[in-house]
């Protein structure tokens, strides 16, 4: 059995989103303490810029004709949709980088799409919790709820396109304490992420329940 | 005078976006024939995917502690934002991937906000056209209209982030003819890509009566 982790904050020192995405895997280990946790680390070690247009620009290339760079591409795009196909469940930590994923979350999107078994359900059904982080403040009584570009497309491609069973927790407000700023939002904040840590527990143990359901089944 | 000109498609010799952007940059020339016209194709060219990272957590370094390619990364962030602010007016050609912008776009985009100006204004009443082009069928009727994750943030970036001046012209039901699956709306899709080509020229018309308009103020 094994969760696969990917984790996209460009600081893993101090990230919020790797902290958050930890509640879930704690609990996904405690249920499951013998299942091995795979890792791949987008945030600090970006796919190369060029993988995607190479592959796509490679589509009718016979396998003996492509470049050594295409077929890097190629192997690369197989070995991450390989790590999802494997994966018994999937936890994503996400943060939200100027009000949309970053770059290299999407590089690392459009190049499993490349995969054909993307296209075919290879990963429905399959339970999913995304972990969220939102710097400032998305409120809806912000009025900067719209702002979040990011968790829309994720709940797009992860619920329509993978059609993967889906469980979202957000924690909003990290940078109080970091952007003065926010400074008056310092017991708003402590509110957020105390139901953010929270949902982030049962989201673990759904997961974990998830996978145990599937299993039965 | 000058037009800054931005290229995304991955696929610049069938590039529906390059073609698009033309029309727009037709009129821009036509009324300004002595303009320089300076291109930047970051769909051939993109970043690399490890500059915007490069420069955020080098943020506190001194210069001369800069590695070589902390140096390069922040030289890049001063280029593209030179480009930006040199120009008078703005044309970008953006298609739709995978339901959101493609990474090398985002990474662009943050690679520009690392540089102070870009949170000063230095683009706030600039005249920006934004030509993008979606393949499938986005329209209200479809039911995925809200499949477009593209246009809603680049709107958000330039309008509330910039606070520049937008227009922007969307050209969808590209892949008809190509994917036999759109086969059926050959028609529909005539209608669309007249409209589209029409409205691409008036875009590029007001581009280069605003910037006039500007001129004389």
């Amino acid at each position: 059995m094994s969760l696969y982790r990917l984790d996209a904050s460009i600081n893993p020192a101090t990230s919020q989103s790797r902290a958050l995405a930890d509640l879930v895997e704690a609990e996904w280990t405690s249920e499951h303490p013998d299942s091995l946790v795979t890792r791949r680390d987008i945030g600090t070690e970006p796919p190369p810029a060029t993988t995607w247009r190479d592959i796509v620009t490679s589509g009718q290339t016979p396998e003996a004709d492509l470049t050594e760079r295409q077929r890097e591409a190629r192997a690369l795009a197989t070995t991450l949709v390989d790590e999802l196909v494997d994966a018994d469940a999937i936890l994503l930590a996400i943060p939200l980088y100027n009000w949309g994923v970053a770059a290299h979350v999407k590089s690392w999107y459009d190049i499993t799409y490349t995969d054909a078994r993307m296209k075919q359900g290879a990963l429905a059904g399959k339970p999913v919790v995304l972990a969220s982080v939102l710097g400032g403040d998305y409120s809806e009584a912000s009025g900067k709820a719209s702002w979040d570009h990011s968790t829309p497309w994720l709940r797009h491609v992860i619920e329509n396109i993978w059609k993967a069973d889906l469980l979202i927790v957000q924690r909003q407000l990290t940078l109080v304490g970091i952007n003065p700023a926010l400074d008056a939002m310092k017991e708003q904040a402590a509110e957020v992420h105390a139901a953010a840590a929270q949902l982030a527990s049962e989201h673990g143990q759904a997961l974990a329940a998830k996978r145990n359901a599937r299993t039965a089944a």
